[in-house]
């Protein structure tokens, strides 16, 4: 029996959803330059993995992104999967707020989202790059997916500071034109009058100032004047006052920023998020709110391996498996298991009584927490598109709001939902510290110094996360000191039969994409024991 | 009875999706350096505009955008309108081509689209601009938006020619990182070295390095040593050969290309595309194909005031109104009415008998026409995103297939259509002189050197189209070669009770928005005629 080409991809990961290996597609005549950014090989389980082994038993500590990509993985295979989950719903810090949900934090903050039919907001991840597995994810479990614009050329950059562009509201697309417009005058004339002719040959000149004329919209090189030449002196990229229109209309550009301003403001420190690994366009989200992939996933594994409301108490291993106490109502119960994956955000887990050795408790203690905020702003109509014609993307400020979030979903509808803020680390804490309410009236006075009073009418909802004092997270993710070094390197070998999973122990920390990796590395490690067994 | 500042805004347009004025905003205390883009003014027709002037008619000659929004806007007003349109359908070069479609081009070429249910190809528009009018008119109307990726970090650059690039499909990421980081790296050198003293202040040269370090992401200065200062080496922005995984997988980088490849390949020429005034991000589509945009016109329209199927043959001003002659079937018919909105692409509108004078007759001749053609291949899986983690985006080439855009819709679906070619000028001639067959040959041949084989495999639809030989366009659009030239303003002005309109009288030449807005402007000086009489 022939086998095509097609089929020897889809027999390598294609039809698993599971990603594309760069080195099988290089020996199949594909172009390689053209397949950077590839997933590590991952081979889900054949249904008779186990043949041969008898039955096998995982226990999974944690229904988020990573204890469900286990369960998910490990049941392919024929596994007796048990997920442990703390919360009443599936995902972990994969959460999406609708109207009627209701929640307390640890400090006792109660909050119930009055959010209109169709309005939400993802209090954890918001956005998927094109090369995570998550997307394989999507497209296995049927999870629709639309854009997420992570980028707008008509949002704004606001800068505070001694400089000219203070306090004021920067078109991204304004600020990009005069940083790649002076950068390119500056970069032109220095090459033109010869001072970078130790590192670049005569043809590499000409090209360089014909690529920068055209980067930077700029004005003839002008004879005998260096000072004139190759002049950035505005350009219709910034935007118009008045856009090109009927007629006579050709439009009144507008003014480019003085030189000194632009760079004294910061704001082109930006740019160069919009072209990261993870973050550059395209980016997408799943239609109707993040936790459609924790759903689906939950779905697929089935309510009958989900015990939720369960708070994990001690874990250990015992002498062939390992043993798992949980609190559920008022009752304790303990669970028996071949294995356990611990999926328990580190610093917790290192709390929870176990038989753990020292080193690997101590291990769990060095993980960094860090914290994350989000706001949720229902408004009555979608200002940001009607007045300001923001369909979607980042406004950023460095104040302490940090990033504003126009909603990528909903366009021209009646109402929608901003993110007021998406800050991280001391912004997020002081934030965290107020109630909800106060929350929202301080992001609102700080909004409105960038959109105006508009930002300040027509709120008909709100919610507010603070990771930090989430029950059963108390932070947004975590980081290591030195992600080579002994503490990392121990929780990525299991503990006797208990090993630990989650997108800290990837080098994808604080996407999901991480926490489904480490999920799946640990399920492949698991068979093999079995196999070798 | 007091206004608020939100009846106020309705009140100057934002109701009537009619788009935002800059300085009314301005005088409301909004900040006006963020309300650049606005739209020019429009007031749509009072539907008592008619009172004390009894009924006014007006014919309108093609119904494409221009002549549609021309008769929707009088229509609010109360006058009569009739649209004569060629096709039998509305949209003009709006046109959406999906399964079962059929078409005979003036080469006598016959197609029949084999679209399978729920793919499609605009043939025409494909993308709309955050701050056109389109978008005024789909919330009108109700049409459902999505994100058209305009722009991808995954797509590819395509470069031939005698240098280290040629004939290597490159990601934009690939490309946008190694000339970001070459040219910040060759600009933070001759900053540092003084090259620059004469232009920018020590302040500046100290921020300046800054953002070139982060913008290139560079390496530190060496002191001493300057041609290795601010190295760039490589950077995780260009993407990896195997991405950041779990455990202690990294990710494996990318290698750059030299310096003098990528500025002697020119990719780096394509990128201000991207952040140009009608092209950067955000950009949308109608859900479900451009052509929603002119159904949706239409049905507000309504059948009654629709003549499909019928060609102008004859058009005249009379002594107190109009008479335009078409023939449908094989009868002619005329009709009279108080004006004329003459739609019809002016090279056009010159052959066709009139009582025009000559000045205006040779106005209408002297507009320049563009080619431009478009191939829809569909294929039986979206190897684009299974294989390359391609999700929409255009992929450009220095080939005669110019620009290939990845579908920005029914992501992960079992199908989709590529357009295989968005060419103009001589290239959209030379394949728009092949049959179909021939023009998906030749494509496919040009498109397999970027994609590899695949490209090649798996095609079970394909339809082209050659604007050139399409009946009643002749032409994707026209330009002009003095736009304030005497030819263009007397296209302007109305000939006894004819008045033009369309794309080409407007400074948005070949959008959508250049029609409606030139259709407003002849509806506001039809009724500033109506209410002067």
């Amino acid at each position: 029996m022939s086998i095509t080409r097609r089929d020897l991809l889809r027999n390598i990961g294609i039809a698993g959803g599971t990603g594309v290996m760069f080195s099988s597609m290089g020996a199949l005549g594909l172009n390689p330059a053209a397949l950077a950014a590839q997933t590590p090989p991952f081979t889900p389980l054949d249904k008779n993995a186990l043949r041969g082994h008898g039955k096998r038993s995982v226990v999974v500590m944690g229904g988020g992104i990573a204890g469900m990509t286990t369960a998910y993985e490990l049941l392919k295979g024929g596994y007796d999967v048990t997920v442990l989950e703390g919360r009443d719903r599936p995902g972990g810090r994969n959460w999406t707020v609708r109207g009627g949900d209701r929640y307390t934090d640890l400090d006792g903050n109660r909050q119930r989202a009055a959010f209109s039919k169709g309005e939400y907001m993802n209090t954890g991840p918001g956005r998927i790059p094109q090369m995570h597995v998550t997307l394989d994810y999507c497209k296995e479990l049927g999870v629709d997916l639309e854009v997420f614009n992570n980028q707008n050329a008509d949002a704004f950059l606001y800068r505070e500071g001694d400089h000219g562009l203070d306090g004021e509201a920067v078109r991204h697309r304004a600020a990009k034109a005069d940083v790649y417009g002076y950068t390119s005058e500056l970069l032109a004339k220095a090459t033109d009058q010869g001072a970078l002719d130790a590192y670049v040959t005569d043809s590499d000149k000409e090209q360089l100032i014909a690529f920068l004329r055209g980067f930077g919209d700029l004005g003839d090189k002008v004879d005998g004047d260096p000072a004139a030449s190759f002049a950035y002196t505005g350009t219709s990229r910034r935007g118009y006052e008045v856009q090109p229109g009927a007629g006579r209309e050709s439009g009144v550009e507008t003014t480019p920023y003085a030189l000194s301003d632009v760079l004294a403001s910061g704001v082109g420190r930006y740019f160069s998020f919009e072209f990261g690994f993870d973050q550059a366009m395209v980016m997408l989200q799943p239609v109707g709110g993040m936790d459609r992939i924790a759903y689906a996933l939950a779905d697929a594994i089935g309510r009958r391996h989900f015990r939720y409301g369960t708070e994990v108490v001690a874990y250990r291993n015992t002498a062939d498996g390992v043993e798992v106490s949980y609190r559920q109502g008022g009752a304790t119960r303990t669970i028996t298991a071949d294995f356990a994956v611990n999926t328990i955000p580190p610093h917790l887990a290192a709390e929870i009584p176990s038989n753990l050795p020292s080193e690997v408790i101590a291990a769990l203690r060095s993980a960094q927490v860090s914290n994350a905020g989000k706001l949720g702003i229902e408004y009555d109509r979608r200002w940001w598109e009607e007045d300001y014609r923001i369909y979607g993307g980042i406004s950023n400020a460095d104040t302490d709001l940090s990033n504003i979030w126009h909603p990528s979903y909903g366009y021209h509808g009646d109402k929608g939902v901003m993110i007021g803020y998406y800050n991280t680390g001391g912004d997020a804490d002081s934030y965290g510290a107020l109630t909800p309410d106060r929350r929202l009236q301080r992001a609102v006075a700080q909004g409105r110094k960038i959109f105006g009073d508009v930002y300040t009418q027509g709120i008909t909802a709100s919610f507010s996360q603070n990771w930090a004092r989430a029950p059963f997270s108390e932070g947004a993710w975590v980081h290591w000191r030195d992600q080579n070094g002994a503490d990392y390197e121990r929780l990525l070998e299991p503990t006797g039969n208990i090993h630990f999973a989650g997108d800290h122990l990837s080098h994808a920390i604080a996407w999901q994409h991480g926490a489904m990796v480490s999920a799946r590395a640990v399920v492949a490690r698991i068979q093999e024991r079995v196999a070798a067994s």
